[in-house]
């Protein structure tokens, strides 16, 4: 069903199939070596997973949760608050509606949703690290909407567009990401209604990756594709994905009208939607995984639904956050057992109704980059991978659930995302790999060190991380026995030393320039 | 084929069946209060998986490693070193032997393995801590073997009897661990040839829990088997397992006298053997992860098979340690991605023949209990549940590619068991899963923690980490802002000040303090 969607979407014509074997290990290696050099590189532009996804449950426990879904939405239904445009769309497509209220027959959405691509194509500025999103592609993009920002040195501080533009280039050296992500801290000392622009702007000029616009008010959704009209030109924009907005259910059972609006202009401009309910089970949802999945198939089904009772063919990524609960403080947790697992079944019900999806990340509660932040983090970053997501936003960066965006666990989850690249590519079982003739030579109680296989294979075996310390304790001990956060501190800071940007048109960034000037004197500063 | 051997062999007639229900969620979250109080617990003494394993080859590749396995078994063969009744025992079962090598004709392994069960109980002391090995469940043991031992207070130093004592009691009261281990840290103040025996009386004194033997020599196999016989009875020891040898293949494609002493002495009791390959690709087997597998699918068989020709229907587990290595400097590698993706094939080849599984742990190359310690091991932690192991040694404590045992390392690995329980658990889809009636009764745009079904499941629902800081930033700031390794170190000087010995009759003690006394009186000391 896949193969045959692709062929008549206009989003997955655009060329980039053969860019899409390249997860191989040479390639990876190639991008080990530019990473260890410091440098920007270059890296596949997306993952090409040859690792089958981790599906948990039978076709009854899956119906099972797809009709909780329906009965969701056609007996309780969906408010949809300041967006009367939202409503008559899905008035004149056959829902109930109610005051704000909004019901839906069963089988109505899976039937809207058949006109969305099951994959598409997000241009970055440079062709070559343009994204294959859905199908068997992984994309990493950075954590996203950190108030705080925190380091080693200075501790936890307001992010400001500085420290923006700081992870904005980080990303772009980052071999292992592929996308460069949208509010990857919010710059605090910008003003509110403004600081869409210095964001999509400093995505364009420090890095040359794909990247996400604002949809914190439909009109800031808007001046992201104006920007993006500037950058690829109107005709491109029509035609192709360029940016998209990662937009939240008010979970539960609520599309605010901020939100729908965003979706709306993108759909509107062709451009993709990333729908995702936030759903802290206990909070916005049942404290339950089945129930709170079912919850959020129902509210993306719906979000998914809107962009193309707007547009039909718009891209849109099905989206979930799913997370879980400290009861004896009330706090949010993350990285815990009962999301990890849910996720493996939301990447079932993502595949069955033919979406590309976005799920889980690196997530963490943990204060510091240490122990509990990777422990949590990796629980949460595989069952993303195992699950089958194509678009993994929160891949680094990710601290004290989400209210700080870390230097240190940036540089820590890069190389996890690096050490994906690896995991991703599967277990090869061609003859190369069997190793037969290894065997014959080297015998028994010989070692292989030396062996021809060895050599011909040695580089490009193994993940070689750039940040794990791997040398024998006393050599550990003698370069000053650092522990992982303070070898990541270092990093961070002789990559940004080492930053450079990549070339940009001074045409298109004269254009841009002019835009931003426009938007910001026809604004008064708002500061919330 | 699983359940048909279930009714032909004696070591799965323990009455066991019962308990394999105690994974539910009621069971663990008594333990999780339990855990909080720092005493020792009634947690479930293992885990019932819901959670399927994870499988990533299909026939064909599988079929593949499979027929590169026979093929090194019957074109390069293994080599049998100073134990001549083992090549004895396969020359008469149909090898050809050829001075010390032995090569095995493809399927003579596998019908000799028809004998060995696909699942069995090993007996606690403790009836209620006996753990059900092989099928869907999974046990948790403390790593075994490191020589250093180390804590945040007096860093890195050789391992005492003392503090072999003091994991045991940590893995006593850890209500995550299922299992005490053997070698839980190498006691190097007791001479080499005395330590076996100190070591099980430890695990028998201060523990309630199934434990290993020796397994250095044939003779301190034996001496381990003699103390269970003190402890269980002849009787019970004849005819249950109630001892296991974790037992290392010679890799590559060697098998010691001493290992195979071992094995012998502990199948000739009737009591277990855990076969154990560990290949360090590059070094002691190929780079390619495909090859090393079939290497030590071929090592593992043999073994296993050895069990069985001294006496049929031995207990047997199929064991495999998968490592990298960075090649730039020629050290192992731990948690690290190729190993975690292989241990899932390796999972679907245990299950093609039928034996129970010990795979991965909780492996790191780190030096603290820092977030690569933890990043590397929970991704391989993740691995050995995901591939469906049922016995999992190295599940605490690990640190420095097993040079060290870490005190908070296994605090904090403790606790990912916890996590383990509730994510193998799987994803209910019931009604009360489901939450119809919360979404009827909350509605939109309300939240959850009030209603009806929040309050009949808040106490089961999620996972609740002892260790894992989770408090809002200002509050873990008052409370001193400890990273997890800090916190860790707090939490096991609190359990090892509350612990107290389960109760053990006198009769037994005295009995197993004369055998030590007259082994020790019969040897010089031997330090090496």
């Amino acid at each position: 069903m896949t193969d045959a969607r692709l062929e008549t979407s206009p989003h997955e014509t655009h060329g980039t199939r053969d860019r899409r074997q390249g997860g191989g290990a040479r390639e990876r290696r190639r991008a080990q070596r530019q990473a260890a050099a410091g440098g920007a590189t270059s890296a596949p532009a997306y993952i090409t997973r040859a690792l089958p996804p981790y599906d948990i449950l039978g076709e009854e426990g899956l119906a099972r949760i797809e009709q909780a879904a329906d009965r969701i939405l056609a007996e309780v239904g969906i408010e949809f608050r300041g967006d009367p445009v939202a409503l008559e769309l899905f008035r004149r497509a056959g829902a109930k509606v109610q005051d704000l209220r909004c019901r839906f027959e069963p089988g109505m959405l899976r039937e809207i949703l058949k006109s969305a691509p099951a994959e598409f194509t997000q241009l970055a500025r440079n062709p070559a690290r343009s994204v294959q999103i859905g199908g068997t592609s992984t994309v990493f993009a950075p954590a996203y909407g950190s108030p705080f920002v925190m380091d080693l040195d200075k501790g936890r501080r307001y992010g400001t567009l500085e420290d923006f533009e700081n992870f904005v280039k980080l990303a772009f050296m980052a071999p292992w990401l592929h996308h460069s992500g949208g509010t990857v801290c919010e710059p605090t000392d910008v003003p509110v209604n403004k600081r869409h622009l210095d964001m999509v702007h400093a995505h364009i000029r420090y890095s040359d990756k794909p990247f996400l616009g604002s949809v914190t008010a439909p009109e800031r959704a808007e001046d992201s594709i104006a920007m993006a009209r500037i950058l690829f030109g109107p005709e491109v924009v029509e035609r192709h994905c360029v940016i998209m907005g990662n937009v939240n259910v008010n979970s539960p059972l609520v599309w605010d009208g901020m939100m729908t609006g965003a979706i709306r202009a993108y759909a509107a401009a062709n451009q993709g939607s990333v729908i995702v309910p936030f759903i802290l089970g206990g909070a916005m949802g049942p404290v339950t995984t089945a129930g709170a999945i079912a919850q959020s198939l129902a509210e993306t089904m719906v979000g998914c639904a809107l962009a193309q009772l707007v547009r039909p063919g718009a891209p849109v990524i099905f989206g979930n956050f799913l997370s879980s609960m400290a009861l004896r403080s009330g706090s949010p947790t993350f990285g815990t057992p009962e999301p990890a697992a849910g996720s493996l079944v939301v990447g079932q019900l993502a595949r069955r109704l033919g979406l590309p999806l976005r799920c889980a990340g690196s997530f963490t509660t943990s204060k510091l980059p240490d122990a509990q932040a990777m422990q949590e983090s990796v629980t949460s970053m595989l069952s993303a991978v195992h699950c089958g997501a194509n678009f993994l936003l929160h891949s680094a960066g990710f601290l004290d659930g989400l209210l700080s965006m870390s230097y240190e666990k940036f540089m820590l989850d890069v190389d996890v995302c690096g050490a994906l690249h690896s995991y991703l590519a599967g277990v090869a079982v061609d003859d190369n790999a069997l190793a037969l003739d290894a065997f014959a030579e080297v015998g028994p109680g010989n070692h292989f060190f030396g062996c021809a296989h060895t050599m011909a294979n040695y580089e490009t075996c193994f993940w070689d991380s750039q940040l794990a310390d791997n040398d024998p304790f006393e050599t550990w001990a003698e370069n000053g026995g650092l522990d992982a956060a303070a070898r990541a501190n270092a990093r961070w800071k002789a990559m940004l030393a080492a930053y450079e940007p990549p070339p940009l048109d001074p045409g298109i960034d004269e254009g841009l320039r002019d835009f931003i000037a426009r938007k910001k004197a026809s604004m008064e500063d708002a500061w919330y």
